[in-house]
């Protein structure tokens, strides 16, 4: 019998903000396929018997090309596993979940999606930024830095010079190009930025700017962020953050948690048949 | 003293994509004000000593302005209590949560945003539509159909022509209305299309059409999200989903579940002062 292939976003990089869906799913999973940026907190939660695979690619460095992941994805549920595709943030967004998605169609392979928050949310709820609002900016726009030295600039144009507010994923360290197609696009030099570095970790930095002053911020740790738009006026030094949860659970012990909080997902026949956790 | 105010994103519809955050947070709250679209299953959750308000606005019908709800968040947070704005998808996305936060900080209250998976990302998920592709869509936009009608024509009209994928949140009945605004904002009538009603719950309805064809369609039941763009191709009709989690749990009785899963994220010391579940 065919397995299945999960989709499954891991969130921003806190580990409490995976999912409930995403926590279940992880923990029956036969076959993980992850990326690099998903926080050791949630891989700890991957089942001991499981094979994990990661298929990140790390600085435009690939390990592992496109291709290969697909290939591997479709084997592995071809030979019966629960296969769980992790990805951080959403998988829709920015993630090439397409190009995973048409493989398996092709294969005849069934899959589901887990939605997840996506990096640009998590970053904004860190750094106080509401992404949209009455008086400043009624749309959002999700774009990535690759874009401007595309083809297609006319699109990427119309996007920045339409006062919506932008979250552009994966900036890149060139501030000083990125700010030439921002300001050859319209954007005002003056519009309000933030570079959010490592978002809703314990390693989080927020360096608020502006577009003309961007070119000498500090080069903050991949993977970062860059919020622009009159919204970021309204950004919040001083938001309160607390401290984790999971990290000092997982701590004590990693099977400790995971075991006692999956129990309370299993329906009451596995419940009956054994304390122990179903699959470690 | 003073209490804290959380912006808590409840998720797409769904409440098993409520994040792990989202319910430690409000598994300790001591007043919830929630918006309508808030699942049944996700309100169960609140500790019964709960102050609860429904502050929402169904179908454009106010039943609290805005300023009433700044005004009950700050004064239960001022009278020392621990206080849950709770919104369906993400806070910070067409959520009004910039005017709130800006009356918590006139008042001084302290705050902390906690992100959820927002409405389009549940709906592209459910529909197994890819937000962004290499080949087909490298930028995705948010925007509310309200803005067509809006003085600031010409944001609206860059956004629309970019050629970008579009999540328009809100879209109305008047599809006729908002098709002539999409197409003489410059897109393609055979643009492919979704109507997406109460994505990711058990109700959820997917209708797949074009631009042109996009009047005729039915009138699904609220909330609903239209995406526009080449992406919607590749929509699978047939995309798996599983049964409900959570519910099932909640009908062997409420307190049950919440209890024993919330047990797991408290400290060693008050999981030793008491069995019991630590607010109800």
């Amino acid at each position: 019998m065919k397995g299945k292939v999960y989709l499954v976003g891991a969130g921003p990089g806190d580990p409490e903000l995976l999912t409930l869906k995403a926590l279940r799913v992880l923990r029956t999973a036969e076959a993980v396929l992850h990326d690099d940026l998903v926080a050791p907190e949630i891989l700890s939660l991957i089942p001991p018997t499981a094979q994990v695979h990661d298929v990140g690619k790390r600085c435009g460095t690939k390990k592992i090309r496109q291709e290969e992941i697909n290939f591997l994805m479709v084997e592995l549920a071809a030979s019966g596993k629960q296969v769980v595709r992790l990805k951080s943030g959403d998988p829709l967004v920015f993630g090439r979940a397409g190009e995973e998605i048409e493989s398996l169609r092709r294969a005849d392979i069934p899959y589901e999606i887990v939605p997840g928050v996506t990096s640009a949310l998590g970053a904004a709820a860190a750094a106080g930024i509401p992404l949209t609002h009455r008086r400043k900016s009624s749309a959002l726009v999700f774009i990535t830095a690759h874009q401007a030295s595309d083809s297609d600039a006319l699109e990427w144009t119309k996007l920045v010079g339409s006062g919506a507010t932008l979250v552009i994923y994966m900036p890149g360290q060139n501030y000083a190009a990125l700010v030439r197609e921002l300001t050859s696009a319209g954007l005002a030099s003056e519009t309000p930025c933030a570079v959010i570095s490592r978002a809703t970790t314990r390693y989080q930095q927020v360096h608020r700017t502006t577009i003309a002053e961007l070119y000498r911020a500090p080069r903050l740790a991949s993977p970062t962020l860059l919020i622009v738009g009159q919204v970021v006026s309204l950004a919040d030094a001083t938001s309160v953050t607390e401290e984790f949860i999971l990290p000092d659970l997982a701590a004590k012990g990693s099977a400790a948690f995971p075991a006692a909080f999956f129990k309370n997902f299993l329906s009451p026949v596995e419940r009956q048949g054994s304390d122990e956790e179903p699959i470690a």
